[in-house]
């Protein structure tokens, strides 16, 4: 098998799953109770939720654990009412344009390579807007957003706001879903008031992620309860799954600069055995882009179908986001960044990780050439 | 090691982490993916929904699964609006308690044992009620709650509203979290429309549960984006942690005989023990209670020392629910059933479970007997 779907999903590290062991076993105890075993579970969970904050530049007490990306996102738009003012990229995953849609929301035109448009950005942010959403790559064209310089145009509002009496309340969220393990992400470098992780992605265990919340947001809980993270997400704590992350989070970064100049060599790999394929484009600029992604479309061809022949010599690829492909909705991303049908309908979302080695991205590169010239000369005929 | 508090947390069995095993890592594709790999875990995800549904006597496409009975509970309260006319008995788990409070709520008696009076509720259920929750099992007493008597009246007052012409919805939610696994639980013969079970609490995983969703309920989902979870809770699938869950209710189901007949010995040795101390009450009536709860109070001694004195014997009791008793909250079931202060201040929740055996339950007998006369013999001086 050669996986090439690590955007979508990772295998859970063999340190993660090693260190989520004993907490199902030995030490399953509920860690509210008030007994020393409890007690124990109760500091291992907070030292993983310290170190899951650290790799962010945080806290533990500043993250607030989720079961994922999608509820961390839904919980950071509840920082803000119904009906507020929102901004969010064009190309945003479907959670944060599902979650947005309780709000007035404008949307930030991207470029041709999915990055968004600071002019446009700022036409659109006035006085009225309360919340700005924008991942800090993007899913599907692994573009790295310039997410520091939004922050200082926030602040540069708030400011203003302040000045002038205002009291609208302005938060910067970022969806960081993708990218850590091979960027760093520090929340006060990036400036960003709420961030979203997600374990799945750093080869941590599914079912878990977190939100960063700033000192300055005032969140209200989507999950009351028991008053578990503050009060801000109720429900017995999912503490092998939150020591798991931990484990995965702490490995990916410790190896981020060795993983990051060992998928470039990949990617060189990759693209050199692709750039045979006639008509084909790299999507995004490589110098902007996260350095796992080899989006590519070849106009003429249908994706679904390769998908389909590649998995017969068990390459493993997507068409884009697994939960928006898998219903056959056309890429939002793709349409933003002003690609025909044609070109939606030939795109091929190619990610690396762990699983890949220069042996089997070399075998994949040719099988997938093999398979694209194949459907090129069988639709020429 | 004799571990007492079964209703805070249960360990993982194991088989349902054997079970889980694959799905960190040969099996762990995005169940939303298109290639075969993703076909195949999607399908294991579907069929484990289906086994825990089966248990329950529902399809898996009847059952939302969440992070727990927590999220269940609060995803059960979104199948009405803020503002709606809720009736909840006295002596729910906090996140009942926190769930209701956006509503207009009334609280259902209940009598010295915690089982609600159905007199009270036909008082309160009127025109305007929308939604009752009712646990299965009282957390704290393990007092099994007449939930069948609760649907008829429901479906009388249901039937009554539809001849009256009266649009008013009305919704019965029954917290199941507690009894699996030693009751049997089918919606269909209690006649709830929404049910909530938990893995954490039937030996699987921690940060998993369901909320099964009778076909008449319109619910809102409480998380957006992906669509996944038929739109009622978005976000990729936690895959191992379903198929963990699905193990252990199977097995808990497939055992429910002999562990409560195993469970009813262990708890003869353990009353026949603690009969020995003087002015010891033993809250709830062991005719209409789970067979592993040995909820007990006695007056003039302070539980929270006997917890630590019994730590120190390595024998884990607890106060009542773990979230609760951390906080050094005053329980508001004892306080409901009428217990005095003093009562409540000397009492202690035993549950039985796996980890218990006739050896350890007749020396944790003798160890809690021992510690409580000896903290009465201390305060008597």
């Amino acid at each position: 098998m050669i996986y090439l779907d690590h955007a979508a999903a990772t295998p859970v590290s063999e340190k993660a799953k090693k260190a989520m062991e004993p907490y199902f076993s030995e030490r399953f105890f509920n860690p509210s109770a008030a007994y020393q075993a409890s007690v124990d579970v109760r500091r291992d969970y907070e030292a993983a939720k310290d170190r899951i904050a650290h790799v962010i530049g945080a806290k533990g007490a500043d993250i607030v654990i989720t079961a994922g990306a999608t509820e961390s996102i839904n919980l950071a738009f509840n920082a803000i009412n119904p009906g507020a003012e929102v901004l969010i990229s064009s190309i945003e995953h479907a959670s944060v344009f599902e979650a947005a849609k309780r709000f007035k929301t404008k949307e930030i035109t991207v470029d041709k390579n999915g990055k968004i448009l600071i002019e446009d950005l700022k036409k659109k942010l006035d006085k009225n807007t309360e919340f700005i959403s924008i991942s800090l790559v993007s899913g599907e064209l692994g573009t790295i957003e310039p997410i520091a310089e939004v922050a200082s145009l926030v602040k540069a509002e708030r400011l203003r706001r302040k000045l002038a009496g205002e009291e609208t309340p302005l938060y910067l969220h970022c969806d960081a879903s993708q990218g850590i393990g091979l960027i760093e992400v520090k929340v006060g470098r990036l400036g960003v008031d709420l961030l979203t992780i997600n374990s799945a992605k750093v080869y941590g265990p599914k079912g878990v992620g977190a939100l960063y919340v700033g000192h300055n947001v005032k969140l209200k809980p989507l999950v009351v309860g028991g008053g578990q993270e503050l009060g801000l997400r109720s429900g017995t704590e999912n503490v092998a799954g939150v020591i798991g992350f931990a484990a995965a989070i702490e490995e990916a970064e410790s190896h981020l600069n060795g993983e990051r100049k060992r998928l470039g060599l990949l990617r060189n790999i990759l693209i050199k055995e692709l750039e045979k394929v006639p008509n084909i484009a790299f999507l995004g600029n490589a110098k902007n882009q996260l350095v796992s992604f080899v989006p590519i479309s070849v106009p003429g061809v249908d994706a679904e179908r390769l998908i389909f022949m590649l998995e017969n010599e068990e390459i493993y690829v997507s068409t884009g986001a697994a939960c928006s492909a898998s219903k056959g909705i056309k890429s939002r991303t793709l349409t933003a960044i002003g690609l025909s049908d044609e070109e939606i309908a030939g795109s091929l979302r190619i990610t690396m990780g762990h699983l890949n080695t220069e042996e089997n991205i070399k075998l994949a590169g040719e099988k997938i050439r093999e398979a694209i010239i194949a459907e090129q000369t069988r639709t020429a005929k």
